[in-house]
């Protein structure tokens, strides 16, 4: 099933997404919707798809990106949740920041906490995943070693279009994983790729960070990635997912100067 | 005035203090309570402080801890939002994690974004100020170059027991801030002993990190820390706001062996 969350006449709201219709539902997460009527229906042409999710929680896996990551032991990086945006807002670069790179990932959304979980029982705190854009300002990571200017601004954190629930079909550990810079598709990879699957990133996390409904997990970006360009458009997808486009506006310096391809963080 | 959050027969609510009685006010971050009646009293012998505030955005300055720190450019990290605990809840010491130390701060409580604001006007985004206990398993800094599972661990952020809103009586910039450790006061220090006062602090992050009511600002340790012992109690004050106390649960393999002096992070 298809959960998105939707700006429309009536508010906004959760909303199962069947065909052309938003099938409005409670809050999945416990918030103050919870007592809506289930009945309601909104064609999707008069609505406005938002960030799926509001995480408290939002948290990335560093170095997760291929198997050679497995050398390294596993690592997280807590973003700014307010960094999250919905599919279509604008990502404004911000002026003098350098390169700024979008990065596509499989996003895990929490059911509840890990916490206890052992590899074979933890896929039961997940209640769906996403399709996740892990912007990020590859210069100031140099300049700032806690990565909180260069991952947490303003913007920098896409989600959506919407969570799919149906994990079996989507079968997240061996999914593709997709970007592509102002229409230009790059190499796609496959999350079998990733260092760590989503299973042992939960066990990981749940050994020491407190997380709950709602929280949002970012995988890592199995494929290639690249520069943002003031007045350019990035979409990243997930097969079994969908796409996630987002216009990309502001200005950077030196933004004309090509910038070299590299692996992701 | 005196806003916190607390558990009573009638739920959770937040509460102006007013002597022996708190009496209910709505969630003054816009949640759920917003609709709550304003006239109901609750004395304060039937409730129970919670953490006054569950911020989405829990940020802390890094090296802001004596004059010195100027010398660096500001650099801000982020906690786990879940990470925070009421007054008397436990902070139970995870095992094999090494040294935990206990850090007393002012923390700032928002009531907006401090986006666009100058150091004149950014003290209008502050609701009012806490005090923050800013725990951190200082080996696992040097393991976890990123920080996340030294200090956004589970009950890492001690908060409470209450926001004062009353700025020009409490001169958050210099203020005495203290911890005691088993009983034991350590030497206390003035918030005007850290590198970056308030308003610095706040246009710093207000450049680049998405902010908003209910976020939570650490400021940064001025005075002396220490070590969490298991089966102790720690406790953080603040002049002008009042005293964070927690017990101290769990065992530290080589707890017993003294841990060395030095300058908080």
């Amino acid at each position: 099933m298809r959960i998105a969350r939707i700006a429309h006449a009536g508010g906004v709201h959760h909303a199962a997404l069947e065909g052309d219709t938003a099938r409005i539902v409670a809050d999945p997460f416990g918030g103050a919707a919870a007592a809506l009527s289930a009945d309601r229906l909104v064609p999707l042409a008069e609505a406005r798809l938002l960030a799926p999710v509001l995480p408290r929680t939002l948290v990335g896996m560093a170095h997760n990106t291929g198997l050679e990551d497995r050398r390294l032991p596993p690592q997280a990086f807590l973003k700014a949740p307010r960094s999250v945006i919905g599919p279509g807002e604008p990502v404004a670069l911000p002026p003098g920041v350098g390169r700024v790179d979008a990065e596509a990932e499989l996003a895990v959304v929490l059911a509840g906490s890990p916490e206890g979980h052992t590899l074979d029982t933890v896929l039961d705190c997940v209640f769906g995943c996403t399709v996740a854009n892990d912007i990020t300002a590859r210069d100031l990571q140099r300049t700032d070693p806690l990565w909180t200017s260069a991952k947490g601004r303003r913007g920098f954190t896409p989600l959506g279009p919407w969570i799919e629930t149906d994990l079996d079909a989507l079968r997240p550990d061996d999914t593709e994983v997709a970007l592509s810079l102002d229409g230009v598709p790059l190499p796609p990879a496959s999350t079998r790729r990733l260092a760590r699957g989503i299973a042992e990133i939960l066990c990981h996390l749940g050994d020491y960070l407190p997380l709950g409904p709602g929280d949002v997990v970012l995988t890592g970006a199995p494929g290639a990635y690249g520069p943002l360009r003031p007045g350019g458009e990035v979409s990243a997808s997930v097969a079994g997912i969908g796409t996630l486009t987002n216009p990309v506006t502001g200005s950077l310096p030196g933004a004309g100067r090509p910038a070299p391809a590299g692996d992701p963080v």
